[in-house]
């Protein structure tokens, strides 16, 4: 049900970006940049991709990065989209047991995510996978993400 | 006053990382693994270190990390610390400014980090430098950072 992406699947992944983004009324390139860009990560492993449902009707984005914390690396769910009409339907939830197996295949330290405040569903699936938004070796006090782009 | 660190300076970093973690009672693997890490980061490029005041006493981790989003990378500010007794003393600040000055340089699309929401002094640091705790796309939703440990 949920398969790793090839250089192949690239061009659907790189839509189901576009309709992500535009969906949220953030900032695309368009599909044939995006296309070159996840065929390229696809190639290096620098990103790997997870589709799910048929068609597929989602897909995951994972990077893993190293740290100074663990001679393990940390995996990052960069993205996480189910295609609107297929929502609510547990294909988010089996896309991210695959994201949770790959990262224990990889002997990942553990897993990081930002999602906004708002976003319930999002938040309760990530919350019933065991992730917390508690800034480490405080009580009670969230991890808030801050961004700048120049 | 603010200068990146060389292999030479792991053991210095390596102690101030070590007594970050020590000082908000999260785990650290101790200054001795700390140093070979932070050696190894500093001679493979993945980790900059930023070293501030003399001493020095506190010091930024940036790591740079490619986006679907962007062709340029996208920077990340991993730690930022300066020793107890000197706090409010602009050092922070001076940091800050050479973590900004390096992702321009390094041609960065934009920065990210994540901090506690009682953390008010480095929320308002962030802020000044234009960071904004909001998810894209959306309004009035604050940006939420979850992470999981295996």
């Amino acid at each position: 049900m949920v398969r790793p992406a090839t250089p192949e699947d690239a061009e659907l992944v790189a839509a189901m970006l576009h309709d992500f983004n535009s969906e949220f009324g953030d900032p695309t390139p368009g599909t044939e940049v995006l296309t070159r860009r996840v065929s390229a990560f696809i190639e290096s492993g620098e990103m790997t991709y997870l589709l799910g449902g048929e068609g597929p009707e989602g897909f995951a984005q994972v990077s893993f990065k190293p740290s100074v914390w663990s001679d393990e690396p940390v995996g990052y769910l960069e993205e996480l989209y189910v295609r609107p009409a297929r929502r609510g339907q547990g294909i988010g939830r089996s896309i991210m047991a695959a994201v949770m197996a790959l990262a224990r295949e990889r002997g990942a330290a553990g897993m990081e995510v930002v999602t906004g405040e708002s976003d319930t569903a999002a938040r309760g699936l990530y919350e019933s996978f065991g992730f917390e938004n508690e800034i480490e070796g405080e009580e009670n006090s969230r991890a808030l993400f801050y961004e700048l782009n120049f």
